[in-house]
């Protein structure tokens, strides 16, 4: 194990009505006027809209809006955001919605106490050093990014994907509430749910050696998600399935799997460039990516894939032939993923092979590998592009 | 799943050499003259003082000493410790040491911000609403006190073990060095892991349906403890084992083990009874009631000790006779409590049957029934105990 620190300060709030607590969480965590920052508008449609404002009006919050985030959030969005956040006098950004209306509102509030261009923070050209804080009422189970200090923005200048972190821009408080997530579609359901469990096999693919509660840790989120994903399917307003999914994705996320031990992400970075690209839902392209990713990683480096087979997926060990237990787990996965109506190839989700030497420099723009787990070279990415683009 | 909320803020450092972090911690959390507390002084001798007084004195950090807190921390210590803080000026409570220690600093913060006596919070007569900040330097991996906002406090008055908890005492940070607990004898060993076992024990054992990502969850700290006690006993030196029992302890009682549902507590509660009359280690205590408590309510409700015996413990599941799968499950939890060198029976802690009446009746001082997976009468207190003492 190696050492670590671990600091997941954000206060969480879960259940049915939690939101009725959003304007006592604000006050709670120094606001009292808020950016209240969301997406397309189907929270004014599903009544999580006016559920929000009675909160903050019951408890005398003060507000201005800023609506119209996109999947994969975009700068120019966010320059908005720090601008009325600013000429308003903003003093806490209330994300409501998904990862994506999460992760602006996290790049709002660094940009507010920054005086240079906030894009800066993703370029590598600036470190997050303070930040309003934010609050989140989550209605999509996914990202996790309600517990985490991560934050994805889509930089429109360069057309890539890119992520900042620091502990400044982690919600001081995130309001759970599973019942909106009821009326998710099946697609945007199951997207999340692989998000989720993808999460974890970022952390799960590792190196270290001797991070045992790490690893079980890691099988509980993907065990979770194994079975509440097809219930939730099958029956949409199962609130416990709905609810067992929705905090997996915070613990998924907030690095309590993920701590003491080389993580790799060499998938995530691999999606980003399709889902800056033709802007796919992100759980969709991982599910694209990562069974490409697994099929081409196992064959060099088996060790991780055996536990995954044997502890995931419940596959019978073989130790004449581990690596027929190791391909078993994988298979069992691609299966999974299929049944829950994932796409496993750039056809579904509109990708070209053709924008594949495209994808591979500009992720390896400024990086000679990708990932740890495996050490991937432009090679080895463009196969892995490959296997998922000529099928 | 219940409605929760769920606030863990603690900031933890852990790995080789973390203690060295001490001093810039004490500083990020507002302190610069703290109370150092600790134990019988086996900091003393195996160079944890020597390290933690170094870290101190490198960050300029001013110190005021108590030690000689005794395992079931006493009151009057306690009081001591309010008084010494007061009078000198104290604006952090550091303890250096395991769960007594930590259990006893906290009661120390919170009485300094006490008008009557710190007493009261633990007689229900008082809430604690204020607290000077609490940091940790752990050296034994078992209470989870570096990551809970309980403490547990001997009542010499009443001669009754009594519990508080506030956010207010909950850690603002712990130093966790695994290489602390090396020289850890092996029945202190055994007996945290027990403890680091049960805690998760009160809160997988519980009636909330619907609940399955903190059922994983608990049985990925359960499967840890069962893999690692056995190793770091044949090898007391196994980092890593040391290092995976230290975190788990941590995971089992900050709470991420048991949001969203219904906890037990009544072996936990009918321990406290024995470790306040004899002084026997906790772990130990606990190792004695458990089991007992295990036998005695499967047979009125079995349902909960079926996975345990599946899940945990790798039984298979005969479905034509669930009895019979949950019966190995509590006996192979004997079997490995038997392998560590816990004991079992009364006689081995040198508790008496005779007792038991005035153990009891001191349990139920205020409460009808113990414990929530079966609520237990006096009567089934009494049997529970019985079972153990005349053997």
């Amino acid at each position: 194990m190696d050492n670590f620190s671990f600091y997941s300060p954000t206060y969480f709030e879960f259940g049915r009505e939690a939101e009725k607590k959003t304007g006592e969480l604000i006050r709670r965590f120094g606001g009292s006027k808020v950016l209240l920052h969301y997406g397309g508008g189907s929270i004014k449609k599903n009544g999580v809209y006016g559920k929000v404002i009675a909160a903050l009006t019951s408890a005398d919050i003060k507000f201005t809006e800023l609506g119209g985030v996109v999947p994969n959030p975009r700068s120019s969005l966010v320059r908005e955001g720090i601008d009325i956040a600013r000429s308003e006098g903003v003093d806490l950004i209330l994300a409501v919605g998904g990862g994506s209306v999460i992760d602006s509102a996290k790049a709002i509030a660094a940009g507010v106490k920054y005086d240079g261009d906030f894009i800066d923070f993703y370029r590598g050209k600036a470190k997050i050093e303070d930040a309003l804080p934010v609050g989140t009422v989550l209605t999509i189970a996914a990202a996790g990014s309600e517990g985490s200090p991560n934050a994805v923005i889509t930089d429109e200048e360069t057309g890539k994907k890119k992520g900042a972190r620091s502990d400044h821009i982690r919600p001081k408080f995130s309001v759970m509430n599973p019942e909106f997530t009821l009326t998710l579609p099946p697609y945007q359901t199951a997207a999340g749910a692989t998000d989720i469990f993808i999460h974890v096999c970022e952390r799960y693919f590792s190196n270290t050696p001797e991070v045992v509660i790490t690893d079980r840790l890691c099988e509980s989120v993907m065990k979770t998600i194994i079975y509440e994903t097809p219930r939730v399917l099958r029956d949409p307003d199962n609130y416990g399935a709905r609810a067992n999914i929705m905090w997996a994705g915070m613990i998924a996320h907030n690095n309590i799997c993920g701590v003491g031990r080389e993580q790799d992400w060499g998938s995530h970075h691999m999606e980003h460039e399709l889902s800056a690209l033709y802007d796919v839902t992100h759980g969709a392209g991982l599910a694209v990516i990562v069974p490409a990713w697994m099929r081409y990683v196992m064959e060099r480096h088996p060790e991780k894939f055996v536990p995954f087979a044997t502890e995931v997926w419940g596959v019978p060990l073989d130790m004449i032939n581990p690596i027929e237990t190791a391909m078993i787990g994988i298979e069992r996965f691609e299966g999974f993923l299929k049944q829950i109506g994932m796409p496993s190839k750039f056809s579904e989700i509109g990708a070209r092979k053709e924008d594949i030497p495209k994808m591979v420099d500009k992720l390896f723009a400024g990086s000679e590998t990708e990932g740890n787990y495996v050490k991937l070279s432009k090679e080895d990415v463009t196969k892995i592009y490959e296997s998922v683009a000529d099928v």
